[in-house]
């Protein structure tokens, strides 16, 4: 590079420069190699992210897990090659170039959007758009909240987001936009890649939204900035430090920057440049390496950020280990429940089993968490405005605001895609288990931050009512149908229907005690028996499903499966045929998942050899696995109606004279 | 009602007043007897609605789909009381007053929330927080579209929305406020209901929003109005019909307006007020008639608005009587297809025939959809910012815009699930068929607009591509798993998931001669070869599935099902099988519901009685009902990866020797 002159023509130092053309090189070229990728929002950003992790950012590529450590969300994930090329320059130690060049192959590192887990310091997987911001919000919350249980000497950092148009025009921006600018969370830095251009061409297309005036409608403070003058971003940055909200910086960019035919245009967004586009770029940008090798000067600077980054990660070490509550932190950290847990709600289990109750799913789950939120403070509640509906919320829990990070309990607002976002953002940033309620029709809304959860393999916990036409008059808006089939088909969500409060308090345990999956609680609006009374020397749920009822006076001549609110139908069905002579067991089911996950030999016991009927008050989709061919199902075959709740269930046919008749049909 | 004064002290003539007062009591006496419902909003909105009703609204209660008329939206659906209320008062034929006595009671046209088609000029299914506002903008862009084809004389209306904070804060608000700002929808006017409450207490435990800010970041004129005050109300609305951008009123209101105890209290939202305050409320209200009971005199205030209703119609009448194209507007609201549109279809089948093409089915759909646009000026494409991936655009159409309404092209932005919601908006309004394309994993983003596009079985037709792991690189964030699962699980919904071009067109065929089914169109990034060539003469996939190719030289001894991009692996597989002399058909199952409605005769012919093996790009949740028992799946059993879609077949195992290996399998 010793032929290029010191300084550009905008007077920008060249050094500075060729950090951001480092970026831009690599990406188009990783990207070229691949023949697939997005080269126009890394070569677009560079000079902005040069001048983020060279002056601001706070991170050890050498412990990437730093507690501490700033959070970099790159909402924007299509734009993955910049996250890839910044961590091979800070030399993260698994990010070599023999990844770079293998971007976007089978088994390599480098995905083609960030996999949170997949390579070092990817802090969560974007991709769909919008989440990444909103993932980010949580992150921001978590730190305060974390900053406020253990004060500024060992919780202290910031998130910074990359976003691009896409993020801004979802709905869930907005959603969680309006939640970060309440909560005052400050030390939130959105970086919006304002470079004009979607993919279908400019956006003024599809918007004419003011950005800044939109961010500050929702109590941000909201800057212009050109986003390829470092002097300009740094400055920007430095107020942006300053800031008692969170902060907006709108850059002003040109996607596929350095590309003299395709900067500013569409065209560079989603697809490898071409070689002779590619050879002209790193003509204009002054770049005369071979592709994937860096000049060793501009290696250099970025590796000094990470020593920095070492340097400021010892600092903290040593305040850590002089802090009186180094050992909390450390134990809220490892997000471990309690060592007498277990003992905790098998105690529990026991007094329900003396009490049975006739509640509510819902109740019931509101009683759990009295125990739970007693037994450990890890846990954080919330709802999307439906608190005294879903009852998430426990005695003694204070709400978190601005002017209380400390509290235990977040008013999500009428925004169930940023509740799940933010639970997302909130699990990532360690320690806490968030917890967040709405009706069960409603993971409509939320499906998008809900996959995300899975696909993370996050311990994040959506409590969703009102789970059937069982809620009644509020009518078929209202009523899942659909909704158990669409969750219990995503991959590595735990779905749980509990049929009585000792089920609900058991499916409570396990969505906490698994590290690695989600769960899903699906909960009755109506009153339920308990119908375990008696049996509760073990977590029964656990193995997913168990015979909750065996056949009396000889072997099984037909089997009724049945989840939630209508195990009491099943029981009373039960009741029913053996008042006419027929030997019925009752399966309850309350999770599918780990049932499939137990061995044949449990599975064969539980389901038994007769012909089976299942009933629950849903679509019937995805019952068959269970029933077979033989099998029959008692549940909707459509919409739901408007009306009192046991009407509903007499006008559908859900009931137990319909599924002791169709037992008799199939026992005949 | 003679003792009471003329004018209230705040100067409001008390017959205006009590027109509003009218839906107040029929709002908190409906709730009272059902015991279940939401007074609180009609009470607070009352004054409002009497402003619009008796000084603006353009409708005709005894021509209840006049197509000129304007259209009302109760985005707040929970306020259904307002809407019945006002409709019983205008005397809508099917509103008696025992409609309103069996409130939220099985049957009645009362359900909890406004169901469309369930009572007459119920515009749209609302209740699922922010659809209402969504599909309210869809309709203002369809008057404005239907107006540029058929001018002035014949289509020239407001579009008028009710809202409350839970819609302004859910994410899709944003994606339609922006885009409706952007289009200059200057004909929608939104009515904030501004009370401050939401079901959790203040709106201020949740949200920092400046609503009139926010509005005119998105190009809107936004106003601050009291909302109790019918003169404020009278001036802003004249002021709004002169806007020349889309208008939102934020009126500032008391929840629960005239209950002494509960008036500006979250606690008068979604509960009967009981029957102290009830009569309290009367008496706070100078309303002296009984339950049910509406004094003459404001019956006849209401009354007026409905003869005011009809002549405005009759006008209308006469207008269109001498309007030129009056039968070709008559044409066009028929929603009708060309004559001869199934022998356009059969001609391009047996073109297809010929050609034999090799293409993505999302490329076959843009060549249908060339086909289609010609036959037919009822299609409105678009797409969420993915024009040039999903195909939707063909030749000759302009884009839709806030200077060419009569363009036939949506850019929606990245804003899915507007798209969903403006598209119901715009079948709604009449004569249009709307689709829109994105990629088949963001119908996550989206399932809340789909859902409703289901329950009012409208014709919207949802173009989703890149419908597997077959999109390749972009990583599982992109790829679809059980998306299949949720869409075919949801009631009235069709799924096509086509072969080849011919059965791609096929679907196209069948989605647009639905009439009360939305449909979704799967289709794939990859090429795929014809496979039906030579067998066009019917529409086969109109029975949802059918033998693609019969075992040879005997009765079948394995029957492959598959669907999508996977009936060229079941193909190979057959002959595969062949040459180990095993007998096996193909069964392409383009639209399991459309199978499932056929007779037992039929679909015993299609499946057979040999065991069966299904391979689908996919999770298999759902696949047992066709597979049996006995059946083997070869599919997804969890996420998907980045890396070329050839390897990640190969790498899932998703092959032509795996199915032929689990064919011989169970045949052996």
């Amino acid at each position: 590079m010793s032929a290029a002159p010191k300084t550009d023509a905008d007077g920008v130092d060249r050094d500075a420069r060729n950090m951001a053309n480092a970026i831009r090189a690599l990406a188009m070229d990783a990207v070229q190699k691949a023949n697939s990728g997005h080269p126009g929002m890394p070569m677009g950003m560079a000079d902005i992210a040069t001048v983020l992790f060279r002056d601001f950012i706070r991170i050890d590529p050498s412990k990437p897990d730093w507690p501490n450590r700033d959070r970099f969300v790159l909402s924007n994930g299509h734009g993955s090659m910049l996250l890839y090329a910044i961590h091979y320059l800070l030399g993260y130690e698994d990010m070599t170039i023999d990844q770079l060049k293998n971007f976007r192959q089978i088994g390599s590192k480098t995905a083609g959007h960030p996999e949170y887990g997949h390579a070092l310091g990817i802090e969560t997987t974007t991709g769909p758009l919008g989440q990444g911001l909103a993932t980010a919000v949580g992150m921001a919350l978590a730190e305060r909240m974390t900053n406020a249980r253990f004060g500024d000497e060992l919780v202290d950092h910031h998130t910074y987001v990359f976003t691009g148009d896409g993020c801004l025009m979802e709905g869930i921006s907005h959603e969680a936009v309006d939640l970060a600018g309440h909560l005052k969370l400050n030390k939130l830095i959105v970086f919006f890649d304002d470079n004009g251009i979607s993919i279908d061409g400019k956006t003024s297309l599809a918007t004419s939204m003011d950005q800044v005036k939109r961010f500050e409608a929702a109590g941000w403070k909201a800057m212009h900035v050109d986003g390829h003058d470092q002097h300009s971003i740094r400055a920007a940055l430095e107020e942006a430090h300053k800031s008692d909200r969170p902060v907006l910086l709108a850059c002003k960019t040109i996607i596929g920057y350095g590309s003299p035919k395709l900067a500013g245009s569409e065209k560079s967004h989603g697809a490898a440049l071409g070689p002779d586009e590619v050879a002209a770029t790193r003509k204009a940008l002054i770049w005369e390496s071979e592709p994937f090798v860096i000049p060793e000067e501009v290696e250099k600077g970025w590796r000094e950020i990470a020593t920095k980054g070492a340097k400021l990660r010892a600092e903290w070490e040593k305040r850590h280990a002089s802090a009186p509550n180094a050992a909390a932190f450390d134990a809220f950290l490892t997000g471990d429940l309690p060592a007498d847990f277990a003992k905790t709600m098998a105690d529990y289990r026991a007094q329900l089993s003396q009490e049975q109750p006739k509640i509510a799913s819902r109740k019931a789950s509101e009683a759990t968490l009295g125990i739970v939120n007693a037994a450990t403070e890890l846990t954080i509640g919330g709802s999307a405005d439906l608190t005294h509906s879903v009852f998430t919320v426990t005695k003694g829990m204070t709400n978190v605001s601005a002017e209380n990070y400390g509290g235990r309990y977040i008013h999500y607002g009428i925004r169930e895609h940023a509740m799940a976002a933010v639970m997302n953002g909130i699990a990532l940033h360690g320690g806490f288990i968030p917890y967040g309620g709405t009706f069960l029709v409603f993971s409509d809304y939320m499906r998008g931050g809900m996959r995300l959860s899975a696909l993370m393999g996050l311990r994040v916990i959506y409590v969703l009512t009102h789970d059937s036409i069982g809620l009644g008059e509020d009518g078929p808006t209202h009523q899942p149908i659909e909704h158990l089939a669409m969750l219990r088909a995503t991959p590595n969500l735990r779905v749980f229907r509990p049929a009585d409060a000792i089920e609900t308090a058991e499916a409570w345990e396990l969505a906490l005690t698994d590290r690695h999956h989600p769960s899903v609680l699906s909960l009755s609006r109506q009153n339920l028996p308990t119908v375990r009374a008696g049996d509760v020397a073990e977590n029964r749920s656990a193995k997913g499903a168990y015979v909750l009822r065996e056949a009396e006076g000889g072997e099984r001549q037909v089997t009724l499966l049945a989840t939630g609110s209508e195990i009491e139908i099943a029981v009373n069905a039960a009741e029913k045929l053996k008042a006419d002579g027929i030997r019925a067991a009752v399966v309850s089911m309350p999770c599918w998942e780990l049932f499939s996950e137990q061995d044949e030999t449990y599975r064969a016991s539980v389901l038994g050899t007769a012909p089976r009927v299942a009933v629950e008050a849903a679509g019937g989709f995805g019952w068959e696995r269970w029933i077979g061919d033989s099998g029959r199902f008692i549940g909707m075959d459509g919409f739901g109606a408007s009306g009192p709740a046991p009407l509903l269930y007499e006008k559908f046919g859900i009931t137990a004279d319909h599924v002791a008749q169709a037992a008799k049909d199939l026992v005949r």
